[in-house]
């Protein structure tokens, strides 16, 4: 028996096409590359996305065909997240730190038919060019630069238009966006949403539980937006009328602490490394910045130490953690405290805001070990696989098909335990653990545990092949006052660890290497590590 | 070209899953006929909706039959929510206020196969016995009742399965419940709700600007369960993990009052002649009852006049104005603020906050008049049209397709403005407008200005027959100490209303009939006052 409900599709444009209806007057800013700030509004974001729309329709842009971007997250990058959806084109927004191999192979793999492309970022573009056929660039000039042979002014590419797009009738398990992943291992590979994808992961994103969105909330992703959507954030704005602050190209500390306070930010999304120098810049700077007392912080793309949580909390902001990856468009688990949580000791509280949390609505999470689904014990630890309307079901192209189980849980690479409460906790990436002896060593514990003690500002835990051990693991440093105490830490750490688990070493550093997204990058570490000579072997 | 997404469907079944799985220590409240709490937990709720499922199974119930109840709001009615939908199974709850003929007709009409009825209400039951042919009757009999020839025992039929049910595949548009329409016009239609329509209509209601669910909530539906799925409220309380409480039969105000205090209630939703009789009840004793300071009160079925949301504001809770219908799920406008209306003065906010609101992510709403689509100016009337994902788009058996326009709006019969902010304010229904010499008269604006009153505690406005003007409006009042002074009230409204739109004459009577389902009865009063004779004709 069928219901008699409307067949009504969830499409992406219906959330701008609402917003644009009855939030006109929110306010959007966005950071041009001088520093200055342009003020439009949600009426504009909707009239430049139906424009977009419109010249793209124009100039033979059919469904499913892709239009790339490389840009910041500024407003044009905005308009481009519903104009291109809307008539059923796909949005490609590249991850312009990348290698440039590994751009031009992506862009030639999702055959990008036109690019988007910042005038700041046009030294990226000019490496790929000769390598990639784009039909057609548009830059985004700024009024000020002078395009480059063979691009094209956005501005007046919009303004080319006469008359409104046609919307096609779509269905929403078509084609709205894709991302590919800046994983590691193996090719990049192409992770497509669907309105559908983005329509449910944005509703059940903005849920007071989760990262709560409202039309009372100013909105800022300080992550790139071309990692994962910028992690749904334009999407559950626009569909619940926040203002939003695109932070242009200016990421450092004291730029965005401006911009966060003037600007009276309360919803930010951004992974643990920027957030720690938010608060490093603000501890040298004590009462300089005066936040929204409404200001909360989702933070992914790796896991916040407990101490950022503590050092947050002092300053009147809740730090909220997720967990999810390209392939779980991202957010999979969140992880906020059940109401008898709230009544623990404040460590109890904290390891278990650090946690990576519970399953969102009509997501599955499972945790597998060699024995089956692991024990909700806090201890055994296995694989996290996931389902749900929002979760890959393969790659575009069909690459490694290996990646989904049988039964058609994703295999997300990801060690975690899960305790009774059911909150995830992730120890380590699969390629992250360090196997000494035959026994398992976390590197995440051992960095978490490192970035509490006063000297440290930064950690990373590697292994490295050791004669005796097979791996042992080493911790490279970023000292507070350069310089550390070895024999300090190990005693601290012996505090929390067995100690075989204690790194054998020390070494201080400058600064960590980080990938394009903000995850640490730890292959660059093994490989500068790879030849380390054991003092103890 | 189409997404690498998962097609997971969105199921009523996740829901419960996920509580029993994640919250499973949640407290279920329920008072017994005898007025005792029962508590249980979101895992016996899990636990015993799936002994449901597994029972109907068993007993032969498969997909698409239909399962009806005769419940008040008790946790066995709330089991039936996810253990009938489960199996693919349709609940269908009856409203057992309606006429006995009109019962029988929608149990034929429907074809329910089997019904759960309370002990309490088997005389509903027995007037309809004989003119319907339910295959099994179960009886929650609270363990004191003897159960009647021909019914057999609710806890029983639960106990007697052996293992759990056997979920099959089921796709999201598939029937989950349905309710009928107590609509005043025609025979009663039914509405079929789908998994889908469930589903995101829980989702939409949860959002922070909408009736905003977080397991942090304890959720009390005073409107009666049997009314359109009790708004939603079960599936959106399950689906955050909210604490959930039943009021059982008891609907006196000082017995509700006691339950909110003690249980510390944070999310009700009620239609406002309830809410009016908490309120008088609160004032009666002042001081008596200590609300949460996190209450918040979901008001829909009739509009609550913006005298309720001063005196909620007294009283610390917060008053939120939905509008909808059985035909959409229910909830399709919530009238929640816009930041820079919180600045308004007071008159001006609680205006606003007394309109029906604006439209939920996903739905479109249109006012229509004889011209077209209305302008935004609050002034211009036409009827309410409605579309999106959990608006029906048709009735079951397609009775009145009339009801939906050629391009596939839902046509409510509700007239309304709209305000330059999107704000939908209902003028009134199409069949309650008084046509005076040609002019239309909103009785429902009327009303509102009369309980404003300080002499006055209920009010309805009717349109009545008149030798000169076709209709003239007459007030029909519940005084708030026995009388009033209709020259005062006359020269009170004046101050609001042009001469010719007060009524002509104003009568005092000890209650207002009202429909099962709270909504006030402006049929009977329409017969009732048919012949008045006015006095200056």
């Amino acid at each position: 028996m069928k219901s008699t409900m409307m067949s009504c599709p969830l499409l992406v444009r219906s959330m701008i096409e609402r917003a644009g209806k009855l939030f006109p007057a929110v306010e959007i800013v966005s950071v041009k590359p001088d520093g200055a700030r342009i003020r439009s509004t949600m009426r504009d974001l909707h009239c430049r996305a139906r424009q977009l729309s419109a010249a793209l329709q124009q100039a033979g842009i059919a469904p499913g065909d892709r239009v790339a971007t490389i840009m910041w997250n500024q407003h044009e990058h905005l308009e481009t997240y519903f104009g291109v959806p809307a008539i059923g084109a796909v949005l490609h927004t590249l991850n312009f730190r990348l290698h440039p191999d590994d751009l031009a192979y992506i862009i030639r793999h999702a055959q990008d038919r036109f690019l988007i492309v910042d005038a700041t970022l046009l030294d990226v573009f000019e490496q790929l060019r000769s390598r990639v056929q784009f039909e057609r660039i548009f830059v985004v000039d700024h009024g000020i630069a002078t395009l480059p042979a063979g691009t094209e002014s956005y501005e007046a590419f919009l303004a080319s238009t006469a008359g409104g797009p046609i919307y096609p009738d779509l269905a929403e398990d078509d084609a709205a966006a894709m991302c590919y992943t800046s994983g590691t291992t193996g090719v990049p590979k192409g992770v497509v949403y669907s309105h559908r994808s983005i329509a449910l992961h944005a509703l059940a994103l903005s849920l007071p539980d989760q990262f709560c969105f409202s039309r009372h909330d100013t909105v800022m992703p300080i992550a790139s937006m071309f990692h994962v959507n910028a992690w749904g954030l334009p999407f559950a704005a626009v569909m619940n009328g926040s203002r939003i602050v695109m932070a242009g190209r200016n990421l450092q500390p004291a730029a965005l602490l401006d911009l966060i306070t003037e600007e009276q930010v309360t919803l930010i999304c951004a992974v643990p490394s920027i957030l720690q120098a938010l608060l490093n810049t603000t501890d040298d700077h004590p009462g300089r910045w005066r936040f929204s007392d409404r200001l909360h912080i989702g933070v992914g793309g790796a896991a916040a130490p407990e101490s950022m949580f503590r050092r947050f909390d002092k300053l009147g902001i809740e730090l909220i953690q997720g967990w999810g990856l390209t392939e779980t468009s991202p957010v999979a688990t969140v992880s906020t405290l059940k109401p008898l949580m709230r009544d623990l000791p404040a460590d109890q509280r904290y390891a278990q805001r650090a946690r990576q949390g519970l399953a969102l609505p009509f997501t599955d999470v499972r945790v597998v070990s060699d024995e089956g689904e692991a024990p909700w014990d806090g201890e055994t630890t296995g694989e996290i696989q996931v389902r749900g309307p929002w979760i890959a079901s393969g790659y575009f192209g069909g690459l490694q098909p290996d990646r989904w189980t049988a039964d058609g849980w994703f295999q997300t690479g990801d060690v975690a335990t899960v305790d009774a409460d059911g909150y995830v906790r992730i120890t380590d990436r699969l390629k992250d653990l360090i196997k000494s002896g035959g026994e398992w060593i976390s590197s995440v514990d051992l960095e978490n545990a490192l970035v509490a003690h006063t000297s440290i500002r930064e950690a990373a835990v590697i292994a490295v092949p050791h004669p005796k051990w097979q791996e042992r693991p080493l911790a490279i440093v970023v000292p507070k006052n350069g310089a550390i105490d070895p024999a300090a830490l190990r005693a601290f750490l012996e505090l929390r660890f067995a100690r075989w688990q204690v790194p054998d070493d020390f070494v201080c550093v400058k600064e960590l290497p980080y990938t394009a997204t903000g995850k640490l990058l730890k292959t660059k570490l093994r490989q500068d590590f790879a030849n380390w000579q054991w003092d103890r072997p």
